[in-house]
């Protein structure tokens, strides 16, 4: 039984964090730092893009032992395009946590978001780790999430509890990402921390498994950022036997993960810029979950599906479309849509539908499109947000 | 010597063509018939879209033997996902077509544009084509041109001249394409008339070479139809020496044809849906020709690019941000990115530039993107437009 509990990343026994304003963006909170008090297994999934910022090249570096025990971001700068320089100051950051709370740099993780290809203002940046490390506290979560947004427009954050033997395991995470979104890699910054006993290999396996379909199935404009991480840290307080196999902990474990995931994915979604709605598309019954992972990030990353839902038409011929050039294998005359529960077509044909009624359904928070192929037994979810005038407007200046 | 000439698809010998207000739209004209007076060479690029519409896959089968005589368009309905019933209007709309003009329905190609799910309004059709058989002239290029438009804002034509030995060649075309134009196929309607004398192999062969390099490389949206396609027609009337392999007339044949296409191309990413500027991305000096057309295809498709030149901002992270997911091989510290004649990033990094010029480059209405890798010879173009408001007012109630 997994249970929504109050808090983020400090829900879980033995972690603290804190989020402080550095002044690299004006006057917002734009630094974060999380710590365990014991040292944790720690799994990270980094983006696929190849131009890969300096904090994450220096972070697989820190994580590749399967051991962490702090993690330090900052908002407003992405460190990213910023060559040896950029290198350096990543590696100033991490060195700064680890001597401020007394770690190895080696068991410190960085990150950065923001604007791509400018030099951090590291005086600043020093200066905010040390005031992040001298506020850590165990109801510092949500400052926390506070500190990592970026066009955000609210924290995102969430923990569960579950039971794994006699004891109570928490999982807590944040997430941040409103643009830059697009799924094939983990999209965004999103941080999760258990007190689970769990050994990094099978920590790592959950999370791998999981964001695949959850973080890599969100879209918001179909950009993949340089800079996107998530990473979990489990540190084992919660006491219960160690997994360290593919057992029955292992899959409450993982259920729980996704859980927690996909909550924070939907968030994502729901929060793109300049979105008013959360849409979900379902594909079912296709011949492989590729196929149906295919077709849905498909429909969900087709500006034209978006912006007729934005302005509420049920134009099912852009879902059928996306569909068809989504490089999924199916029939097109078996193939039924659904706007809500209004089906719209039938066998790959226009059906008579009420457009009153799909109106009623578009014009709801939440919109599910609904794919049946009709030829298999494998299905996918994907989420996205409709598209706006507003995210023209905040993406047309964001540097200035 | 290429020489643009005045005109469109009449300006080749031979061929004749109308356009007539047939209803299916409310006032404006929305069909159009091309007529060779001689049979004529024939070759078709196809929608790779999985949900194929009715009339592409009648035309398929009546391009199959290289020859052709007359093409009938509408627009105002795509006759998609229509099914059985779909597939036999487009039948009849050939054999209307073929009893007007006394051919055989397999030398009539057909095509259709606008909105996807709805049956054929066949009464206005048929009325329509007899119409427009009866109006057809040797100066109709134009009208026919105005026929295919649906949200395009300006009509689409072009010819040139040129000689082959004592020959004086001509190629015309009209296109249509707005919204739902994404690369890796032939995007949009494209219409192509010559009076060249070609065999029907190596006018496939040249087309199907000149449209990768052209049609595919443009997108506005990144969404790809399911009516795209391409024809070109040569009637041989010119009277030049058989063009049958790959010979100094084939090269020159084909160096027109790019010229024509490319021409097209950057006329429908120009006109996309709500666009004020026409932006090139070139990608040179890549490993091979795969990658850089990779890496201009993402800048080109990518929302935040996009969003940023309408804006006016010189934010090249997003285009380095592009270029890294695109899935091209390169090295992200050795490349280069012009704005203009501005260099905004050098060997992967942030270089100091006067933002009042960028400005002023971002200010004209084309805009050119140059990322240079420096690692090998290869080089790609590609064409989008910029992403504005408008694109979302639309594209949120088109059929409505």
């Amino acid at each position: 039984m997994i249970k929504r509990i109050d808090g983020g990343i400090t829900a879980p026994k033995g972690f603290l964090a804190s989020g402080v304003t550095a002044h690299i963006k004006k006057d917002k909170k734009d630094l974060a730092v999380i710590y365990s008090e014991t040292p944790a297994s720690a799994a990270g999934v980094f983006t696929t893009n190849r131009v890969k910022a300096a904090p994450l090249l220096v972070s697989m570096q820190n994580i590749a032992d399967g051991r962490a025990q702090a993690v330090v971001v900052n908002s407003g700068n992405a460190n990213a395009c910023t060559g040896e320089q950029g290198l350096q100051n990543a590696q100033q950051m991490v060195k700064t946590a680890a001597e401020c709370l007394k770690l190895q740099p080696e068991d410190v993780i960085v990150t950065s978001t923001g604007v791509i290809g400018v030099q951090l203002p590291m005086d600043k940046i020093t200066a905010g780790i040390e005031k992040a490390v001298a506020e850590l506290s165990r109801d510092g979560g949500y400052k926390a999430a506070k500190a990592i947004m970026t066009t955000d427009t609210v924290e995102k954050e969430i923990a569960v509890s579950f039971k794994l033997g006699e004891a109570e395991v928490v999982i807590g995470a944040m997430a941040k990402g409103s643009g830059m979104i697009h799924p094939n890699m983990a999209t965004m910054l999103g941080f999760i921390t258990s007190d689970a006993q769990i050994c990094p290999a099978m920590l790592d396996k959950a999370l791998r498994q999981v964001v695949n379909q959850t973080f890599n199935m969100i879209t918001v404009d179909g950009d993949t950022s340089t800079n996107d991480m998530v990473v979990a840290l489990a540190n084992g307080m919660a006491g219960n036997k160690l997994i360290d196999t593919e057992n029955e902990d292992y899959a409450v474990f993982k259920q729980a993960l996704y859980y927690v995931c996909e909550h924070l994915a939907k968030s994502i979604a729901r929060d793109g810029e300049g979105a008013t709605k959360l849409i979900e598309i379902q594909v079912v019954n296709a011949y492989t979950e590729e196929d149906a992972k295919k077709a849905a990030k498909a429909v969900a990353n087709s500006n034209l599906v978006k912006t007729a839902i934005y302005g509420e038409d049920a134009n099912w011929g852009r879902i059928i479309c996306a569909v068809g050039y989504s490089g999924a294998n199916f029939e097109p005359d078996k193939i039924d849509i659904y706007i809500g529960d209004v089906k719209t077509a039938e066998q790959g044909c226009a059906l008579g539908f009420s457009e009153e009624k799909a109106k009623e359904v578009l014009m709801q928070e939440e919109v599910l499109i609904k794919v049946d192929m009709h030829v298999g037994t494998a299905s996918a979810k994907a989420w996205t947000c409709d598209f706006s005038y507003d995210y023209v407007k905040i993406n047309a200046s964001y540097r200035t």
